[in-house]
């Protein structure tokens, strides 16, 4: 098998891990773990999302989270948007780089954004022509790329069609989301394989839900493929309303935890990012699924005389 | 990467699964678990273990249940043994497949079993000949094969002496068990990489428990090396008693949802083994580590009709 040396990482937590939650964390809250996240070394933040807050009222203040947190130097703080109005609150919030993300399923797209593929892709022409005007940076997200929950199987064509839309924006950062945790291993190694040779000049990431338990294997599928940029949400937190009592997005500590003991180079602090997960789950007051918050690390060896006292 | 078109599944939840539960479940329980798991296709059931009954009170009815079982042609009923006794109630249960379990870790062999690796080796010499003179078959297995909780890292040096130990004894069924659920994926193909080549005459089992979410990640290493015999436990079930917290075995439900969707076949039913899984999380009385118990098959689409009324 081949691994790389080094994974990007990008924290999603503050946007995908709170979306759906009934808890709303304060716009301190958000702010410590943005900072928290970056203090421990992690590369890419995404911040929150810019949409309707009536849609999604747990990211109706990420205006002033994004304005409050201190930013550090080298680190990419990023935003969801879905249309020109949320480029603009993004560039008067400071955020300089925006994700746009498109359902590779049409009933997905209709349940979610309320619009078709089609319609959606008219409107990220205004939305990315703005943004590049004003020097901000976009990048996509193509969810549902590995299974929709009302279409099922997702053909790599479609992939192929919504990825050809993205890079004639002028978009050639994407990331092939699988929103409700369908995709599987072999498909991974075979999609992801297949969309990097057919698209070189794209940076894929790569973003996995552990709905049915299969997210570090499909992130062992993806390094093998040669993918090197990968989600994750600390303490598993996400989700998705279509998918009851499914998990959320894989863990950022499960994840981590696992690419530390493969020698697998990410420059981020683990104890850190435990210790912020372990906070988060405080603050949203539920247990996540988190492998590592119950179980701790592999290196958290027990002495012979602690294990006698169990 | 490499897939294999099929994969031999050994369900270990009537063992490995209920031996650390609090509950007792009946024999007729036991019973109704194996025959279902029988009659939904597994091939490889561990019944149980003929231990002494006041070190794991779990496992005091073995025989009862081993008796009371209704067979089926071709699926092989074994049993956990650790001396000569166990292998006389085992053969007196009608069980001609026993399986001899040894630690790599000198301090968990101590830990688990009061003996020294020497000192349970021994006993092992006089507990295979017996057993083959009496025409029943020993398998053996290799538990913190992938690190001990006491000691860390296991050297793969530890794994070869000991495979050829179980070798002179004419032995060469083994399974490399993570007991405490510290094996990561580079680890797994490597070291089961190397265990193939350097052992040949081996048919391999890996066993995998989910502690640190990484099971099936292991599991798809483990088939990127070419094995193809798998452990798992229903609903998940398992444990360890010096991992407070922690996830038990792999929950086989997951392991074979995960291969259906990747199209490796097994022979076996999926929906009548979640419907065991199930029964088994209700006698047990608490949740378990089954993402598929949660969240349901990828299979399980819902309209959008249903999706609106949410």
């Amino acid at each position: 098998m081949n691994w790389p040396e080094k994974v990007i990482f990008c924290e999603v937590g503050p946007r995908d891990g709170l979306q759906n939650e009934k808890t709303l964390l304060s716009v301190e809250q958000k702010a410590a773990l943005i900072e928290g996240a970056a203090d421990a070394g992690v590369p890419i933040i995404e911040v929150g999302s810019f949409v309707h807050p009536k849609a999604v009222p747990q990211m109706a203040d990420t205006d002033e989270v994004a304005k409050k947190i201190r930013r550090l130097p080298g680190v990419e703080y990023r935003c969801l948007v879905a249309n020109k109005k949320g480029v603009e609150r993004a560039l008067a919030s400071g955020i300089t780089k925006v994700k746009l993300t498109l359902s590779a399923s049409e009933s997905h797209a209709r349940a979610n954004m309320k619009k078709s593929i089609a319609e959606l892709l008219e409107g990220f022409k205004e939305c990315t022509a703005f943004a590049h005007e004003n020097g901000a940076a976009v990048s996509g997200a193509i969810s549902t790329a590995f299974g929709c929950p009302f279409e099922g199987k997702i053909p790599v064509a479609k992939l192929v069609e919504i990825t050809e839309k993205f890079m004639e924006l002028g978009i050639t950062e994407l990331s092939m989301s699988d929103t409700t945790g369908m995709a599987n291993p072999r498909q991974v190694y075979d999609t992801a394989s297949f969309m990097r040779e057919k698209f070189p000049a794209v940076r894929w990431f790569l973003h996995f839900h552990n709905t049915r338990g299969m997210a570090l294997a499909n992130m062992v599928a993806g390094l093998n493929a040669g993918i090197i940029r990968y989600d994750a949400s600390l303490a598993g937190l996400g989700g998705c309303p279509f998918a009851p009592g499914a998990s959320g997005n894989v863990a950022s500590e499960d994840m981590l935890h696992m690419l530390r003991e493969m020698g697998i180079e990410t420059g981020i602090d683990l104890d850190r990012m435990i210790a912020l997960a372990r906070q988060l789950q405080q603050w949203v007051g539920h247990c996540t699924d988190s492998s590592v918050l119950r179980a701790g690390k592999n290196s958290d060896l027990i002495s012979r005389t602690e294990a006698k006292k169990q």
